[in-house]
C-alpha cells in the first residue's frame, strides 16, 4: 500500500490554516557562537512556541483539520512529552476534550503542564504495551479520535510550518538542520525545504544513543531503536513507516551525537545567547560541533525544537 | 555647581553613534505571564545584547563620543560586573586598551570573561578603598581615561536607547520600568520617555536589600546604600549625584522586592518565555508581582536588563 505524503501545497495550507493560533517565532543568531564554529547559524526559535515546542504547529494543525463530526468525542493520544501539551492547548482552542494517556512515573512537572492547559489524564503502567491497551480502551469507551504524535499527515504538514517561516525570512541556506525522534519535524521541514529550495542539503541530527533513524536511513529499512538511553528525551522514539518513507527520499544525511555533546552544546547555547533550549533542540549544534569541515562557512538553518526543562534538574 | 544633564537629542545622537555597532534587540511577549498577572507586559530583552547586558550601550556611547586625543592611553574602570565585559568590548571596536581593576576574589568566570574581550585586569584588595586606589594609581601610570558605570554623561546616554528602541516599536505604553542599581539605565530611560511619551509613568524596581534609590527618592537626599546584601548583584551600588539629579525629577516610584520574589520572578520568566535572565532583571517583574492593583490592565514596557548568571549556580 503506498501512503498519501504531504507536499509543498499541503504545508502552506496547514499554514494558513493554523498561522492565528501558532506563534511566528523569531530567529536569532550568535555572533560568538558563528566565530566559535566557522559558519553562519540561523536559529529558528520553537523553544519560544506556545508549550514550549514545535509539536504545537502539528498538534493545531491536525485539530483544525478535523470535520466537526471526527471530534464529537474529543481527541485522545499517548505521551509524556510536548506532544501531549500540544494536543491539550489545541484541544483547548477547539473546544473539545484532550485524554492524554501518560505513565504513571512520569515527571510531576509533566502533568501538571498537561492539565494546566486542559488536558484529561489517564495513567497507565510504563511500559508500551500498557500504553497502547490503556489508548484503545479509552478510544474504544470515549469515541475520540486518536491523534499520533508524528505518524499522522496533518501533524507532519504543520510541523513543516515552522521551515516555511525559516525560509521566508532567510535567504539561501546552504543547510537546514533539525532533530530526528519520531520524524514529524524532519519529515515536514524537508519537504517544504526541498520544494522551495531543492540545492539546500537536509542534515538531521540524533543522539548515537537513540540511533534508529541513522541506522533506518543507511540500512535502507526501518530498525526501532531497542530502550534508547538518552538525555534527549524527546528523541526516545522510533520513525515510523510514513516519517521513514519522507524521510529516505528527502534527507541528505543523518549525523549521530555524543551525549556528552548534547550537553555541552546545549550549555553554549543557553550561555552565549540566553535562551533556554532542551537537550534535544542541541543535538543539531552538537553535530555541527562534531562535524566542523561539513559546515565550516555554510549558512545554516537550525530549528531549536523546543525549551521544556526542568529547571530544578539541569545537567549542569 | 549645576550638573549638565541629558535631554532627548542627546539621547537621539547616541542612538545614532551606536546603532551599527550594538545589537537591535527584540521585544518579547508572553501570554502566559500576561494572563498570570492581568497586565500587558513588553520585554525589551537586553539580556541578547552584546557582552549579555544593555552596559553595552552605555560603553560603546561613551568610547565612540572620545576625541582620539582623549584616549590615546585607552580608557580604565574598576568593576567585576557587566559594566567591566562592557567595556572591554568597546575598546576593542576602538582599538584601544582597557583596563579593569577587579577584587581579586572575583568569580573566575567573569575575569575570564573580561578577558576574553581583550580587557587588561588589574587585582585588586577587595575594598572600595583599594579599587579607588589602585584605579588612580592605573590612570596615573598609563594616562588611560576613566569611564565610570553610571556616572557619566554619555553612558547615560547611551543607557537610555534601549528605550528608544523600545518606544520605536511599542506604542502607548501607560508604564516603563527599570531596574536600579546605579541609576544609569533609569537614567536614560526616563529622560528619553519623559520626552517622547509625558504620560508614561517611570516606575523603577529595587531589592529591599540594597533600597538606596528608594531611600534617596522618598529623603529627598543621596542615602548610599552600606553592605547591601542582595542575589541581584547587579544592583549592590548606589546612586551617584548626577543619576540621583535625573531620578529625581524624571522618575514616578521606586518599588522595593523581597528577595524571594526576585528568585521567583526570575524562574517564571526563564519558565514561560524560555529566556535567561540575570536576577538583577527580574526585579522589575518581582515589583509587579508584589503590586498587581498598580499594573492591573496597564500596558507595561519592561527593560531586562541582562542575562548573565553562572548556570553552575542557579538558584533554583
Amino acid at each position: 500500500m503506498s501512503l498519501q505524503l504531504p507536499n509543498y501545497n499541503d504545508i502552506v495550507e496547514a499554514y494558513n490554516r493554523i498561522k492565528n493560533q501558532v506563534k511566528h517565532t523569531p530567529v536569532l543568531t550568535s555572533e560568538s557562537i558563528n566565530s566559535l564554529l566557522g559558519c553562519n547559524l540561523y536559529f529558528k526559535c520553537e523553544n519560544f512556541q506556545k508549550v514550549g515546542a514545535f509539536k504545537f504547529r502539528g498538534a493545531s494543525n491536525a485539530l483544525m483539520s478535523l470535520a466537526d463530526n471526527d471530534c464529537l468525542y474529543g481527541v485522545a493520544t499517548h505521551s509524556s512529552g510536548n506532544h501531549a501539551q500540544a494536543l491539550a492547548l489545541a484541544a483547548k482552542f477547539r473546544g473539545i476534550p484532550a485524554y492524554i494517556v501518560m505513565p504513571k512515573n512520569s515527571p510531576k512537572v509533566k502533568s501538571d503542564a498537561v492539565a494546566g492547559y486542559g488536558g484529561k489524564i489517564i495513567f497507565c503502567e510504563p511500559t508500551l504495551e500498557a500504553r497502547e491497551r490503556t489508548l484503545n480502551k479509552l478510544v474504544e469507551d470515549t469515541g475520540a479520535t486518536f491523534i499520533h504524535p508524528y505518524d499522522n499527515f496533518n501533524v507532519i504538514c504543520g510541523q513543516g510550518t515552522a521551515a516555511l517561516e525559516l525560509l521566508n525570512e532567510v535567504n539561501g541556506l546552504d543547510i537546514v538542520m533539525t532533530p530526528v525522534g519520531g520524524g514529524g519535524l524532519l519529515s515536514g521541514t524537508s519537504t517544504y525545504v526541498k520544494s522551495v529550495s531543492p540545492k539546500s542539503k537536509i542534515i538531521a541530527a540524533e543522539p548515537k544513543n537513540a540511533d534508529d533513524a541513522a541506522k533506518s536511513f543507511s540500512e535502507g529499512r526501518l530498525i526501532p531503536s531497542i530502550n534508547p538511553n538518552t538525555i534527549a528525551d524527546g528523541l526516545l522514539t522510533s520513525l515510523s513507516e510514513m516519517t521513514f518513507q519522507i524521510i529516505k527520499e528527502k534527507t541528505d544525511s543523518i549525523l549521530t551525537v555524543q551525549e556528552i555533546n548534547i550537553i555541552k552544546a546545549m550549555r553554549i547555547i543557553w550561555e552565549r545567547m540566553k535562551i533556554i533550549i532542551e537537550p534535544s533542540s542541541a543535538v543539531t549544534l552538537a553535530a555541527i560541533m562534531e562535524n566542523r569541515e561539513i559546515f565550516k562557512g555554510q549558512r545554516v538553518g537550525v530549528i531549536l525544537s523546543g525549551g521544556n526543562v526542568d529547571l530544578g534538574n539541569l545537567p549542569f
